[in-house]
């Protein structure tokens, strides 16, 4: 990198200090950049107040566990460091604008000892980014096209999807397939015995006959909004099951809906290109749990989307 | 990071530029370092002088190709690159040295777009690195010692393990796993059916009644070095099996060594705890290999080893 | 169906008689109706002469014996059959066009016993059909696209796909997801392993440096045509292995080439949306072994498409 | 098919018509001829009245949409249809005979348009048959012999075994396999994990200690006589678990039993070769379950079956 | 064997007899020796008194049933033999010592039929055998190391991990390559699906939150201990649930403690090397079921184990 | 054991003498009667003269390596000691008759130390046995009727199939299911992945157009007998290929044998109830490969099984 450019405000908490985005940059020798050997967690604000800060940093935690990474801070100093970086960012935010905030641990720096790098432990960084409203306020508004592609979720023998790490070429590489003939197309793909599992940090829901299901969580990230969206059901009176469910039961779903930290709940418009139920984006249970969600979350998160259509 | 500290004297490429390594560093949100979204290659040199550099760029590219990522630069031009690292950082190396040389492309950065980092393309990075000469003397001394954990090898219907990529997770928590109990263990993993794979970066051969099996290429990087030892073999006029090789092979074998850029050839001593054939390290078949490899590329590599130790 | 209108000329053999194609029809308990409890076998002609008539009548026999369905003929009728259905349809074909011919054996009808039906034993058919050489042109000419649905191939263990039988199912309802995004998409599914196995009717070639890789004959059909491409590719020098592929191979492929009965080679532009090697279609390999197609056949079938383009 | 001969009685609704049986015939190039590209389903009546009409028509929707056919026809006009069907042939049946109702859609005919078939869309067919009452009163009487062949159930990522098809091929094969040694047998396969799994047209329940387990119906079709099953239970207030069962629950089975459309439930006397429990012929859990069928659906079936024998 | 040598004074029941240990002694061609032709079970005394002899025994006859041994006596009669086998060795027991009680039955010896052997019908064998107190003291007092190897338990559609037969080589091998780099390492296999399955004859649990997670039985073992540990929870008020648990999960686990007859409960310390939870030994729901299990047994048996330390 | 009834005159070696069969017992702790915790080999004589003992005894000591038994015995003593048995029984053998010659050794004997068996390491066994060839000889006068179960051969991730090992429960309980319908059936198991594997010690070739195949020597013990055949199909100049082959290959096998030690070559009649080839039993290669195989070992063992018929 060459002279210091033009640069955005926001700040980002690097290694114990508070600084400039653009100054948080790893040395190539980082294992996160040569292995993607590290873990992250991402929440996002409602209103520009955090959501579920704890439950994302509980769930971190048991990514570095997994992946036998020592952050070199305990939870609570991690939620007070996320608290920090968001309120040293949140007057940059407009009235209809909400963060992303992420955490980010990697192993630290394979290094001879001779670069020059002063630090080599794990490079932990805490950092915001504006939600992407605009890009994603059509599927909003139309539903999202869920494909499903060949390749295979990582089975959890290999590396288990439950620890959300740094290593997402298994869901890249499967998302490239799924757009290549519909560049708007969503990929959710299927564990090793042909169950659906996740897309990119999103779970999915059937509903059918006035019920829900959702696969088991041994085959996919324990997703907070999914956890929402089951408490939720629940509050509601609306029957929720854990489940194998695979392509005959999204076939005959009355209604698909995605969950993510981003969209919160997205309802689904096809699946592989056949109009789910009657075609109604969002059915009459997405709908629902929508609006709980709004209310939960106190936010609503649909009419923010669409501003922003 | 704060103030830059005192640094080696390498340099290395980084988007165009001959910089000091420790200008190399990239903003954290680069794909690489948030996903692993990269591939790599790394080739080593023997008395100065780069090992099958073209053979290795080829393998750069197809990495490249299966994750559809762009390089903007022809394979002439990255060995062209890689040779100017080197003499660019050669004159640093003692006499019983030698080098890494290194190959990484990132698929760019995530950018919101106001950052203010200049480049977000591919980060494009080629350096070098002495080798671990003192590190792994005693493995060519002693014989390394096999452990195969529980942890499988990533199927290739979800990533392929041809493909050299920044994705190392699975084989970092296998290798964990093996060396927990013995530090000084090196793993094999299992494949998805259960034969043998391959390490980190290192592929297996087996000895048996004065013919040699390395298991087939689909659910292991195709090595160069592995390449190197099979047309070496055929020179011999050892003859070589590519086929699926277990733990029954494994224990009945005569020899078991292992090929890697670094190591080229080092022979094996224990195969989970058992003393691998009459225990002679190495057997007559690895000597036989690992002298033709001395002689193929003109460089005492076992002494340059054992120098260090 | 109501009182009989307008039909064609051509005529088909059913159970012994040689009768308009229009009375070619079968009770609705007939099993291949009911279960697709039948198997069948297609070749084509070139120039009005079919095309490795005994070869496919062989396969069929093998269909049929691991179905245990006894046609109540011999090969040698069979073929007879097939010749004589052609010699009664030849003349409403136009010089430009071929047939298919088809034989089909169902293993009969499911009966009480008092429907009225005269023949409940095997339901025996030999048909031919003009070849669908307008709807296939453009794919001669521009290559075809080929997409992976993520349903697998069926098990050898479940249904052997090396039997041609009327269960297609599986095969149809893939080829549905595959183009729900893109409806000119050629559907090549897996194999319960991941690796590329076949599409409907039609087997799938890989070239790399000049060599031709073909999935082994276990988890697909043992096509007529694909043999003649491995057999060509013999005659013309060209290594050819048959071996386990999987999508690393396909998007490092210089090459991709489908062969089936009624397109005998053609080139494949696209693989899961990216351009197949440089994108010249066809290839030069794909070439050589299509102008070595055509001499063996003496029938230019690519000038043929491309005049019905 | 050449002169007519004498027949039946019995009517059939054909796309939009009803005629005399044997005049339901379709041509060859009709899509579930060529390929079992349909779906079906199939009641019973008790004492001629229907049994479960709704839920049998609800699942052969759910088959339909699984294979994206369209039947041009509401799942109430097909109610309607089968009810007339019904009523056009019920007088035909002595008093304790009664009838399966079948409705089957296939996709519709494969032609080249000039065959003179008027109709081409879905061929929709709705028929009625007598129970093999006379057939099956052995096994009444003495109970099953289940038979486990070494043929696997066809994996749900290839094709669903929760549709009801017309590509039967798997359970056919296997079953012949089942009734090679033993022309009584009756096959349940195993699923692609090993557990038991579902036999043609049938599902299987196991007992012991008072306790009734039958497989996950994620591997099965989902049987009406199943469901019944399980509701009857839950009546009685007998415990049934919906879960993996293998091998190893079925030797230790104190009663098994199976239910189908035809049989609703019926005793098995052994499995593999061993006699079930202590033998008896009901055990006294399917006894119970037998008579809680027999007042659900106000018919005696057992005694009707043992009259024909 | 030549002269007998001086003895123990335990007796055994053996083929309707009770004799010395030391006379229990089998033809070379028992079909147990010779093929692991037999199942076993084994239950433990407290205070010199049975436990559960009746729950060991039914699941004993379960695993002879599922092999087709008919041992030629009633469970009531094996239960009989078993008291009167502790009953005719309990006076040999020091005040701290306790039994395992053991019943083994083989299918009988293949004979010639010349080889003078009276007996060749099943060989029945009820033994008793001190505790191994002194050796397994150290886990009760430090904890259990976990390692998890790599060999796979053997899959239920080939041999049942239910049925406690005389084949143990799959948990025999595993155990070795588990031991070889750590000789006090406890192995806990995976199952084919790659879940944590069990240990030699030892059932694993973890604990999350406060609940406690264990495998389904399907792939293990179901143990008595397991059973009462899960009785006991349950008491105990603590939620327990039979799941598919992998490494994620006890990377993850504040506590797991294994099941098993001779250890009733004992703690682990480390799994795969790693510090379970914070280390306490036992952790805090381990020492609560523990504290019941004492309870329910009258016997305080990590006393017991610590008095041998 | 009471009294020492009457006997035969054979002697066994059994831990360093020469003893009467009758008194070769062991303790009931040997581990090979406890857990199959042994591995044994067989071969048979030839007019009296032992087959290919090397060729076994190496056999033996890599299954002895792979479970790390140590037989304390080198391969040319135990060789010696197999001959030694031979001289020692051969007197009592008929002109027609031959025997089978054993060589077993378990791992030793679980004891508390006071049991009073003098000898508590590996039990060493050689020990001969007339060959069964009465019972046999109906098999080789018609064929064998050949029938695949449903349970699958161990998966060499569990136990490999290559070791010869005193774990024969999966073959057994495999074998009972194949002979619950057909007494006469010989069992051939499918391996984890659905191809044909093996039956109880011997092992299964198909032949198809002059052609001959046999599963690959992963999931099947390498047989002596096999690879004699393998051993004159080169010599007889007969291609023969090893692959995984199936049952779409077993059904269209022209004739299929199975070899084994005491078989040699024994065609097969039926395959899963149909008739194999033609129906020629043996059909014209198997008789060139029988014809071979006599000769090789100078000894019609196809009038000798059938003189005792």
């Amino acid at each position: 990198m060459s002279a210091p450019p033009r640069s955005n405000e926001r700040v980002a908490y690097f290694n114990g200090e508070y600084v400039p985005e653009r100054e948080v940059v790893v040395p190539f020798r980082d294992r996160s950049f040569k292995y993607g050997d590290a873990a992250f967690d991402m929440t996002r604000t409602f209103n520009h107040r955090p959501f579920k800060l704890r439950e994302h940093i509980d769930r971190f935690y048991k990514s570095l566990r997994y992946l036998r990474i020592d952050p070199g801070l305990s939870p609570e100093e991690m939620i007070r460091i996320s608290e920090e970086v968001l309120t040293r960012n949140v007057h940059l935010l407009g009235p209809d604008e909400d963060y992303w905030i992420g955490q980010r641990v990697s192993r630290g720096v394979d290094a001879v000892g001779d670069e020059g790098w002063q630090h080599t432990g794990p490079n932990v960084i805490v950092e915001c980014m504006p939600l992407p409203l605009k890009q994603r306020a059509r599927q909003f508004r139309d539903g999202v096209d869920i494909v499903v592609p060949a390749v295979r979720r990582t089975s959890p023998d290999a590396l288990s999807p439950r620890a959300k790490t740094h290593n997402y070429l298994n869901l890249i590489t499967a998302d490239m397939d799924a757009k290549a003939s519909n560049p708007q197309a969503w990929s959710i793909l299927l564990d090793v015995n042909g169950n659906l599992a996740e897309g990119t940090g999103s779970n999915i829901f059937l509903v059918q006959d006035g019920e829900i299901y959702t696969p088991r969580d041994q085959f996919v990230l324990p997703g907070v909004s999914r956890q929402t969206a089951i408490d939720l059901a629940a509050q509601e009176g609306i029957p929720l099951h854990q489940r194998d469910v695979d392509l005959y039961d999204a076939f005959n779903a009355d209604e698909i809906f995605i969950t993510s930290t981003s969209w919160c709940i997205v309802p689904a418009r096809t699946f592989n290109g056949q109009t789910i139920g009657n075609g109604a984006v969002p059915g009459p249970i997405t709908k629902r749990l929508t609006d709980a969600y709004v209310r939960f979350v106190d936010c609503d998160f649909v009419s923010q989307y669409l501003k922003h259509a």
